[in-house]
């Protein structure tokens, strides 16, 4: 219904660096902030708040560096807090390390709700808005941009409303550039969010509004969307919504969202593809991963499961998927599942064998064969490289690479030296024998490095390949220590990342099962006669 | 500013087991289902969609065991979809297994949007409009309460706004109780929701309007919130969230939002403080954890890390939380600070030691304990035993029942009967050393078996002890096979059931620690010297 604001564009500003850093487990060295820095200027953010100078003394060292970065889009800001009370602006420590900061920009928050300014500062209201109007003019008179973060704004206008705007009027009188809304303890709904807006904005026609949300109730994208529609020109964020508590807006959702479907222009239309290797790369320097079902930029957002979803999707897209993923850099995806019908298996098929037909019998028979192996735990959804393999077994497109005669895992407690677990292994590549041993932290540790040495003697290449994830998940807990249970590993080789299965009701076979399938699909393509001569 | 619906009734529609099981890596048994089922019971929502038992063989039994349960508010739903096209209704097979199934309530989805009903279903646009008439009439013949799943009504009322209606009329003519708008796609934002639900409200004065939304554009929660205010009666969503590609709107977030911020009555009062518990027993069940940052039952909701905050909250509690985590069952949690949770801890303390002061240095050494705990991978929310053995450890309360000497546990394939795995055991009780070995289906099963054997000589009502649930956590999977992984096992003697926990980066030394738990904590009352005696 919305969606005539072309041309009108809303600034993006990042506090991934300096809000998002204040979330549980969330630690940037200066390495890492740099590298984000980098990932945001790339897709053309408008304003990167990159730390609190005055608080954090390596922040220092950090914005002497940054200051030599060569950034396309995006100017620096740095933040702080207004003046301590009863003092002069000149005096004021925090600001002097905002202003020797070097950045362009700077963002400073003052108190807008009077319980705070009574009770936690412990001042009058008068005082509060002289070190608001104050603190402002003295970084705009140093030449900085001020983005003045009205902290609390929307509690503060729900308890007094005049002082609250009292405060806004003192930043503009200080020559604030932007008056940032901020919902701190991230409690408002979109409704109250928007008649708020629109009063600032009536209230101050010549000031640009900004709005800063919190998650706390679910609600900050949607609650930055409604103040965009009433009139505000910035969305404060942080790139995967990391932040104090629940965390801040999610950008890697706001930008689209704003974007592709309300018709403004936050970042460079061609950037639009980068959003989701964007989330990749702020996750992975975060030390997390990208949650699974993120909008757009989650591996599961146009991930199909039910049998009609993905019928659907077949047959026109716009069915069951609000945008076309490769806008934003993702992509559409077939889940395997009891639910799911035999379009979705036929399409997965025909990655390795595109020309096999719908009612052929080897479609059946890989059905059937995935069926069978559901039903004794099996399951395809997240093993692609497991799913292929079985394709081809069953279209006899697979030769393996090595049979194992045997392994011996042993584990013990007390344990010698610093292992609990060794194990044996015995292969056969062609007619030859290789045994190997090995140690490691657990039995199926053990066990993976005893294969890959015994394996690397004739696929140099394996070398290259670790594993990255490695999931157990028991199926029929009540059967307690006898459950099967499923076990998913993920691989790379530095180029493609492949996931693999196994079951057992004996958790180092089921893993047994999965390491194997995860070699056999890296050499699925190796010529198997060369290697062996190679390595004789 | 919206505070005055007191008593207003919003229903609850769960559908973390139909909705929930179409997300990415999610697979419930019969047992989790039944289980889910209790949790949601227990907070009391008012309906639970259980399952599809047209297009899932394995529910016809779910269903059969679910309608044996003792339900104290919920009404089991069974969920389908209107008749296929060009037949009667008694024809369908889909109409029969909803009947099969046994519920009070059915809810059917329908095509609302003209692109879907002309490219998907390939009929035209009057059959569809008796598909939905006749289906929900068949079933309001046949005594259930039918909810109309009005699929992608939205943007179906976006492109044709005169059929969608048209859509809902079919239903209300053939009796529908209730109309569930379904923003299936997940595109839609709060203000277009909102003026939609307003328009259906008024054309159908008489119906129940219910709103079903998903989270791709980061709104869901915002938009179930945004129907409510326009007048829809029930919310559908999905406990934590859980669904086809990036979710459904999430209750545990939807319900706390209606309830306590805009005084709506969702579930009873006295039970709202079960929310956070409820939220870990779906996440262990669904075999995930609850997400850190997820509002009021994430475990940093409340938690505070930047020191002004953290004083803030300190001086007064409302500065820096929009609610009381109490309320929810959650708690107030200061990060890097040593007054972590202690009145949540010394709550759990006091269960066993009830005169334990907060301020005695035990308390402290217990809180340390705790903490040094949790940063190698433990976790005692779902394991009361080991922290009730904890507790008892610090407070010089416990004395160990056996001492083990050592443990071996060989794991091999191929095997030559029907056990992969062998365990020998020694321990020691008091003086007498004793010794035994067990095989069985993998190494934890096992050592279970070996380590019973030798200590049924000395206890004899281990007899009666065994082992209910095994759950194993890859804990940081990016360490793949050499990760850490924390093992739960629940064990029962027939009256109480209890469960406890271990860490290792070996699976079977994290299984023993938790099994040593289970056993320790069973004989925790018994008298040593006499059992001794006994078996001397």
């Amino acid at each position: 219904m919305e969606t005539n604001h072309q041309q009108k564009k809303v600034e993006i500003f990042d506090s991934t660096l300096r809000d998002g850093a204040q979330a549980e487990g969330i630690a940037f060295s200066v390495e890492d902030k740099l590298r984000i820095i980098e990932a945001l200027d790339q897709i053309g953010v408008d304003y990167i708040e990159a730390g609190n100078p005055g608080s954090n003394p390596k922040d220092m060292e950090f914005f002497a560096r940054a200051a030599a970065m060569d950034l396309q889009h995006a100017r620096l800001v740095a933040f702080g807090s207004t003046r301590h009370k009863n003092i002069k602006p000149e005096e004021d420590k925090n600001l002097a390390a905002i202003l020797s900061a070097g950045t362009k920009a700077a963002a400073i928050f003052g108190k807008c709700w009077d319980l705070h300014v009574l009770q936690i500062l412990g001042t009058t209201l008068e005082e509060n808005l002289r070190m608001i109007e104050e603190s402002c003019a003295f970084l705009q008179a140093a030449g900085r941009e001020v983005i003045f973060d009205a902290e609390h704004f929307f509690d503060g206008y729900k308890h007094n409303p005049s002082y609250a705007m009292e405060a806004l009027g003192a930043a503009v009188q200080g020559g604030a550039a932007c008056l940032a809304l901020c919902d701190t303890n991230g409690g408002c709904f979109p409704h109250e969010i928007s008649e708020i807006v629109k009063v600032v904005c009536e209230t101050f026609p010549g000031v640009r509004v900004g709005i800063h949300c919190h998650n706390d109730i679910g609600c900050a994208v949607a609650d930055s969307v409604a103040a965009v529609l009433a009139g505000a020109v910035q969305v404060q964020g942080t790139y995967l919504g990391f932040g104090e508590r629940c965390g801040n807006a999610n950008l890697s959702t706001l930008i689209p969202d704003l974007q592709l479907k309300l018709g403004y222009t936050c970042i460079p239309e061609e950037n639009m593809h980068m959003l989701t290797s964007a989330a990749l790369r702020v996750a992975e320097i975060a030390n997390t991963s990208v949650k699974r079902n993120e909008p757009y930029v989650g591996r599961s957002a146009f991930a199909h499961k039910a049998g009609m979803h993905a019928d659907g999707v077949l047959k026109c897209s716009q069915s069951f998927e609000h945008i076309n993923p490769e806008v934003v850099g993702n992509e559409r995806r077939f889940l395997m599942s009891e639910m799911t019908g035999r379009t979705a298996v036929l399409r997965k098929i025909h990655r390795v064998a595109p020309n096999l037909r719908r009612d052929a019998p080897e479609t059946f028979a890989i059905i059937n064969e995935l069926k069978r192996l559901e039903q004794v735990g099996y399951q395809f959804e997240g093993a692609d490289g497991s799913f292929e393999l079985l394709v081809r077994r069953q279209l006899g497109l697979f030769k393996s690479s090595f049979h194992l005669v045997s392994y011996k895992v042993l584990d013990e407690l007390p344990y010698d030296e610093s292992h609990s677990a060794t194990a044996t292994i015995k292969v056969r590549v062609g007619d030859r024998l290789q045994i190997s041993a090995a140690e490691g932290d657990g039995p199926v540790n053990a066990l993976d490095t005893a294969l890959r040495e015994a394996l690397c003697v004739f696929y140099p290449c394996l070398h290259k390949v670790r594993l990255i994830d490695y999931k157990v998940r028991v199926m029929e807990p009540k059967d307690a220590t006898a459950a099967t249970v499923r076990v998913l590993i993920t691989s790379t080789d530095g180029d493609e990342v492949w996931s693999t299965v196994g079951v057992s009701s004996d958790v180092i076979e089921a893993s047994w099962f999965a390491l194997v399938d995860s070699i056999e699909y890296r050499l699925r393509n190796e010529s198997h006669p060369d290697a062996l001569e190679a390595a004789q």
